[in-house]
């Protein structure tokens, strides 16, 4: 299936020059959608993944379908104070200032087999942050996986040591 | 499956006096996990249900399990400002001032059956906005879904001509 034909792409959004990807087109499409999670999965199958750790909160759109698929658990990474439990966070450098992301400290266990997923790698900021999240707590990170690559800022590079997927790629 | 010994309960998060339900140690559960989507999927799979429809965030992590289980697609109810394309947005009232929510235009077609699903229930303020935006676009509120329902503060009262499935339930 070509996933590209199903994501919607906005001029100018959320800011002028920007190019956005819109994938809200792509999960109310259910054959698309279905194609998604089912691509992700078959990529997967066979790693014995315990954990899908996905980020706030397009990553939970893709993360729970995968970890439902797989038979794998699902944990969030969550901005400042939105888990209500003890956390670990880590704070990682956006364009213009700084971010901080957070898992529940008790999450993931050591030795747990993790799969990151998120719907987009542009810098790779966030997912280089849940990376060492998930390591501190002694996870193993397995795979890391994205609907959409934007090739030229260096967010593969950035990630060099993990397996990377993604199923769509667009140069910036 | 006991779900409710999978849901942690947080006394005073996230203030004072709220004993707040933590479905993340349901989520991470692999087991629990998949047993929630299995019996919301059980319970609408004869529904012929087109579209899922989920407020943020929580509701993506139920929303889109439950669409990829029942291969329907996943349309995102979203805060102000998020949906990067032109939408329908609806003002509600909270326990202390106002606030909204939107969903795509263009995101639901007439005639689709629509299932809505939340992690909690507790006023219906937030899914009885979601079914104004539904049926605005033409949609058919076929069902709506909770992990948890809240008695005693009559949400189940304010979505009464609608099908309400939960299940786990706390009173108040």
């Amino acid at each position: 299936m070509n996933l590209e034909s199903k994501i919607r792409i906005i001029e100018d959004f959320p800011k002028k020059g920007i190019s956005f990807k819109d994938i809200t087109t792509l999960l109310e499409d259910k054959a698309a959608f279905k194609y998604t999670i089912d691509s992700f999965s078959e990529l997967l199958k066979d790693k014995d993944i315990d954990i899908v750790v996905g980020p706030e909160a397009r990553g939970f759109m893709f993360g729970t379908p995968l970890a439902y698929a797989l038979g794998a658990g699902f944990v969030p990474a969550r901005k400042k104070g939105k888990l209500p439990c003890d956390t670990l966070s880590i704070e990682y450098g956006l364009e213009y200032g700084k971010d901080v992301i957070e898992i529940h400290k008790d999450a993931i266990k050591p030795g747990q087999k993790v799969a990151i997923i998120d719907d987009l790698l542009a810098t790779g900021g966030t997912i280089e942050a849940v990376t060492k999240l998930v390591e501190e707590m002694g996870g193993e990170v397995v795979s890391i996986n994205f609907l959409i690559e934007l090739t030229g800022l260096n967010g593969r590079e950035k990630l060099e040591k993990y397996d990377i997927n993604s199923l769509v790629t667009y140069e910036f």
